[in-house]
């Protein structure tokens, strides 16, 4: 296999391209980058001489299947929704395809005819979900390969700012889609705890979080992901009675992150008439509705939140600028919309700023009738605000996989994330050479 | 006009039918009832000789279109979402139509085409929509006649059951469609107060609650309704710095009801899989995630929502079964779902119950400098559960405007809602005759 190509040159597509376009010589790939935006293609390629920039609008049916049809393996970076259509073209046309993406439930239907044609299909190969599929089987399979027996596993993640540059009371900057931190949780999380279903509504959701330890780290908060059921079948966990995946933040962001959902800031159902008429400070007495209480917007929210209005939470609340009396500058916006753009603004990396992603999996199990512990923690922080933890996380082991499926490496065919050995192995071997490595520690 | 079609025979369609069918004869009016349930359409109709029951699967296009091609009004009775079908049928075919329903935007859209045709698109003919537009445009035309100037307008509704058969600690049984009592007020609620918007999220929804007192009955809780900015327009209210609407229950009940929105239980965005394995008991211990508190889980829950195990407020959810080893009946099915079920058992109205039907408007209004309150009050009984005062107050507006429309004495053409003295006096007139009284206060 020689021919690549990667449909999509957007932000996390930088990685990827480059590190297969590093690859290229030597394994004498040629890599077609094809984009609506013909310059972000180009920029990303860099003149490389294995590279090939296109111009591609991916909803045309024909002009896809003519690209498609000239090469061998297929990456697509376009949004999720995209990819079915890629998938059945693939299927059709006899090619390979590969996302970070989530499986969703349309291409999952097609692993039958993928298999048939022995076509490989990995999905969810980024960071989360990718390296934690990767790293969490590689110790599922050590332990049982022991003779262990795994009763709880505990998985968390955090896209974060490094330390030294967290300068901002919610200890929070965005290194990832904002959009998908302002509408997190909402619908109701579900896990398994001691064999028994859990769930949590998002209304506690950011008030029954944990508290967990990052060895080197302190202490850190975990919120439930929506979904830890799934990993039941997945991890062949059918055994544990605890199953939890959590996403990490700083110490003091839930109870504040409570307060926004409290006051209705992450609501996206509905829009706000004319908002870039109103200021934060209107929009919060907005939200104060029916109230027999006099004093400040301010005070009004603390008894609201039933805080005091000095506390840290509304020191953090006042440090987003949401008492201000300055004007919100996106119009019919909805309350979700509104947030995220001031967060876009009070939360972006500064050029320097280096971000930091922690990845921790707690494994319980016995084995010889003994009860262990292994804990396994990955802290990764990036360079700058453009070469950060995050990009390369999420687009390393995406072309680490690549150049292995065109080396002919990979024997799984269809629909799959990257559970098995033949995938894991060789991919975390290499990130090790990136410096990603997972720390362990027994009890 | 002499041929009317009604499509849909089910519930609501109840009161309607007869009402019309007993005008039937001295005004000569032919009846067409259509249902996919033509026994359905034959019970209704009950053999009266300007009766006449029809098959019909309304989403049959050729079907509907010859039946509405033999009639001059068309009725319809089935889900909002099919109205517009229909209303595009009666375009075509140049045929009036008339719904209880609220008017969706594509129905909306339809208005300069009906009004081009000459033709007669009326909707919000019922309850609430319905009796409370037309109850609340007389006065306020009344009071504009007057020189008055409407500062502040309130309005409240609550189907509920009458005092002498309330005899569960919730003091609520379902007397319309349960399914909108359990997912009422999911999103933001808006309303304009003293000039300035407010939005209350779901969240605090059932906790802000106002408190009105009924002459005759007492104090009541009135949460607020979605869209109260909507009537702004509709009303010719834009100059009120006040405009609230909102829905009537019995006392105790919102902080009840908050609690099951707290746990989780109105949740209706993901399925329980194999729910009918599950106790409500089992349901319950789910709802209650992470927890360090050992106890019973009623106990756990009383923590959880901060209050007392014997608080009124857990005894309204001990009384529903929630903490009882019994079987959920329901399969897969989201928790809204099984609460929905639950309450239809608890909730039903009794042979001989009686429901009752409470609707006030307040109106404060400043006159030659002097400022004024009008407090108009409807409180209606039912028969028994199924001469309910609900199914009469929906029936009757929709009938006694069919026959004024077939009798030729409505000229207001276009997609409309009754807010016009040609429409609301007339109506408003005849429910007197069936005991359908507003009772005026003024201050």
């Amino acid at each position: 296999m020689k021919n690549l190509l990667v449909i999509g040159a957007g932000r996390s597509a930088t990685v990827f391209i480059s590190y297969i376009l590093d690859q290229a010589r030597e394994n004498n790939f040629m890599v077609t980058v094809a984009d609506a935006d013909i310059e972000l293609a180009k920029k990303k390629i860099n003149n490389h001489p294995n590279g090939r920039p296109t111009w591609l609008d991916a909803s045309k049916h024909n002009d896809r299947k003519d690209l498609i049809q000239r090469h061998d393996v297929v990456v697509s970076l376009l949004p999720p929704q995209m990819h079915l259509e890629v998938a059945q073209d693939c299927i059709v046309l006899g090619k390979h395809m590969v996302t970070a993406s989530y499986v969703s439930k349309q291409v999952f239907r097609l692993g039958d005819e993928a298999r048939q044609r022995a076509l490989v299909f990995m999905n969810e190969l980024g960071l989360d979900p990718g390296i934690d599929h990767m790293s969490a089987m590689q110790r599922i399979h050590q332990i049982q390969k022991q003779g262990g027996n795994i009763t709880a596993f505990y998985s968390y993640t955090g896209g974060l700012v490094a330390p030294e540059n967290d300068n901002n009371p919610w200890h929070y900057k965005f290194s990832w889609n904002p959009r998908n931190v302002v509408l997190a949780g909402q619908g109701t999380a579900q896990f398994l705890e001691d064999n028994k279903l859990k769930y949590i509504p998002y209304r506690r959701l950011f008030r029954q979080y944990r508290v967990v330890d990052i060895p080197g780290m302190g202490p850190y908060e975990v919120y439930a992901n929506r979904d830890s059921l799934l990993y039941r079948e997945a991890y062949g966990l059918q055994k544990a009675k605890t199953l939890f995946r959590g996403t990490i933040r700083h110490k003091g962001f839930c109870d504040a992150w409570n307060a926004l959902v409290r006051i209705g800031l992450t609501d996206a159902t509905f829009p706000i008439v004319d908002s870039d008429k109103l200021t934060y400070h209107d929009l919060m007495e907005a939200f104060l509705g029916i109230s027999q209480h006099t004093g400040s917007v301010k005070d009004r929210i603390a008894k609201m939140l039933e805080t005091e209005p000095d506390s840290e939470i509304m020191q953090k609340l006042e440090w987003l600028g949401l008492f201000s009396k300055r004007r919100i500058k996106v119009q019919n916006a909805t309350p979700a919309l509104i947030l995220e753009n001031l967060l876009l603004e009070k939360w972006a990396l500064q050029p320097k700023d280096r971000d930091m992603v922690i990845m921790q999996h707690v494994f319980e199990y016995e084995v010889n009738r003994r009860r262990k512990k292994l804990t396994s923690t990955l802290v990764m922080k990036g360079e700058d605000s453009e070469q950060t933890a995050m990009s390369k996380l999420v687009g390393l082991p995406l072309g680490i996989f690549v150049k292995l499926l065109m080396q002919g490496k990979i024997a799984t065919t269809g629909v799959n994330i990257p559970t098995m050995p033949e995938v894991y192995e060789p991919v975390m071997a290499e990130l090790e050479t990136f410096g990603i490595k997972f720390i362990e520690k027994e009890e």
